[in-house]
């Protein structure tokens, strides 16, 4: 048997399919200097990534350097996938922001977050990791 | 009943539980001005975080500027949790490299990751939220 590698390229369609079927990932923004990191939940829409905020360092980081980054993964016992992209954010407002009500962007926490957010991508890359993990496996040969 | 907030801040004893009870997050770093995030699997390790990498960006980025944030969450249909923290990460050598052998990092992966960077934490905060996904639960009253 031929070994194969334990990490394998997704392609961008495949990214976009673990993309929409997901709705909870983590954003990566700058804020003077530093770099953070938050929990969002968010949709699909024409290419780009939504997500609600409310007022605040996330937004302010983001309003003052529009780069950011975004991941999801999700896993099984023995395997993993994972999908990275950076891009550009930006709030939409007028008729871009009321058109996102008619999204299914479905709010986890019941907190208010009036600002809608479009993350564009520029880079997008997928992984599918073949996971070794015997501690999980000790019963089997 | 009084209205609870939905969302609760950690105290930092339950934030190291979670962290050690985890060995899956997202660290984001800094990369020629980028901000970057990527997978990882990690051990905690006397207040800080373990974890090996290979020769190559992630290492490259961290090395030109060693302040990351890191991300772990775990989550059921009625509750989300999530650790977050900001630090500095630090390639370590020698002894200090050879001792994390002794550690229980386990990688998920199968490939060669010969580096072994800790994050020492500067700030971390914890956040549980009580989740409203009335989607999940359309046959209760």
């Amino acid at each position: 048997m031929l070994d194969e590698s334990p990490v394998t390229n997704l392609t961008d369609e495949q990214c976009w399919e673990l993309l929409e079927a997901n709705e909870f990932g983590r954003l990566a923004f700058h804020m003077a200097g530093e770099v953070h990191i938050t929990p969002i939940n968010y949709v699909v829409d024409q290419g780009r990534l939504i997500f609600r905020t409310a007022e605040g360092n996330k937004l302010l980081g983001m309003t003052m350097n529009h780069d950011v980054a975004f991941e999801i993964d999700q896993f099984t016992e023995d395997e993993a996938v994972s999908v990275v992209l950076r891009g550009s954010a930006d709030t939409l407002e007028g008729d871009a922001a009321e058109f996102v009500d008619t999204l299914p962007l479905r709010p986890w926490v019941a907190t208010t977050k009036l600002v809608v957010v479009a993350i564009t991508p520029e880079e997008m890359s997928g992984r599918r990791f073949t996971l070794q993990r015997p501690w999980l496996h000790s019963r089997k040969d």
